[in-house]
């Protein structure tokens, strides 16, 4: 099916319905209104979401469960491998280097970098850990332009600096500061506290609910 | 000032404009102008997030910096404490749990949780790690309704039911799966996986930007 044009909000849920059907019970065929049931959302919502992506949906008989994983994941690109490596090998970073979970959405982390030479060597499961002075270097031999950030908060923008040098393009950033992305970066901030906080807030002004 | 009725996303931005504020080099006054284009967001977005939480805004001086700090961190109940929980304490879990930025955003992590016997003791930061099956009492003792879900996503869903029964009415889930929250309880997913496969996605259709 030809590819649409999706809203942001509709991107930021297509990951949680592929996680929901890959990791839900298997059945054959399921319904938006199951989906929709299980993760907290509308019925109208989900189907609209899945419209712009599968071609998979029935009246009545729904989504064939198989077809719909498969073009959610060829539409979120997960077919193809990108890879990105981790800067900051703190104890976040380290953890991070060596999760096994990426490959199922397209992702491969390659190595980590650190400014901490006695953080160099290789990670648990043999990722190799190098100085961050061979960014440039290494993500221009690996064709690298993704970067996981988790350095404390006061080297964050130097290390946005370094790795822009480096020709990295995006950098999901885990150090809890907005850091000025230098011309052709984009940066996608997760503050693991202020999502936390905003969790405790909402704890009395809502139900029971899930949200993406 | 009389506090409003804000949007989800405006209350997904709001810490990001606190995060700004506080680890930019201070001014006594600053401009929506300045904090959209530092942020990647629309100016009369940014004007419109803020006047939502803060009257400290004045036509051409903008605003008074320490005031919309202390009306963001107001807003955002970073002022009164809330204790919390990790459940699961394996290399993300432990970070985590010894991580020592919750505080700026009113948030305590007071304990480990694990089902795995030989990591209860104490963390780095001499934080506390008991068994799971602890938690009910734990939780009961010290008035605790937050956690933070860090189990491989096999145990989420036995992990969700055991935090149901110790009376957690909010989770944090870092677990590669979306759990059926048991009745009262909000679960939030944060996949990290999905979050970095998005941003590479997103690279060859956006330019430079921050987004939340």
């Amino acid at each position: 099916m030809e590819e649409k044009q999706v809203s942001k909000a509709t991107m930021q849920r297509l990951p949680l319905y592929l996680t929901y059907l890959r990791t839900a019970p298997f059945r054959e065929n399921i319904s938006s209104a199951m989906i929709a049931n299980e993760l907290g959302l509308g019925e109208i919502q989900v189907r609209k979401d899945l419209a712009s992506v599968s071609g998979a949906g029935r009246p009545k008989t729904g989504y064939r469960t198989g077809t719909l994983i498969a073009d959610l994941e060829d539409f979120l690109g997960y077919h193809n491998i990108d890879n990105a490596v981790v800067v900051g090998c703190g104890r976040l970073g380290m953890a991070i280097l060596d999760y096994n979970g990426f490959s199922e959405y397209g992702m491969n982390i390659e190595a980590g970098f650190d400014t901490d030479c006695s953080k160099t060597g290789v990670s648990q499961t043999e990722k190799e850990i190098l100085p961050l002075d061979r960014l440039e270097e290494y993500c221009a031999e690996h064709d690298i332009r993704i970067a996981i950030l988790c350095v404390p908060p006061d080297n964050a923008q130097e290390a946005c600096c370094a790795m822009s040098r480096a020709g990295i393009k995006a950098v999901l950033n885990f150090a809890p500061i907005c850091p000025s992305a230098p011309e052709g970066m984009t940066v996608r901030n997760v503050n693991i506290a202020a999502q936390l906080a905003q969790l405790a807030n909402s704890m009395s002004k809502r139900g029971s609910s899930i949200n993406v």
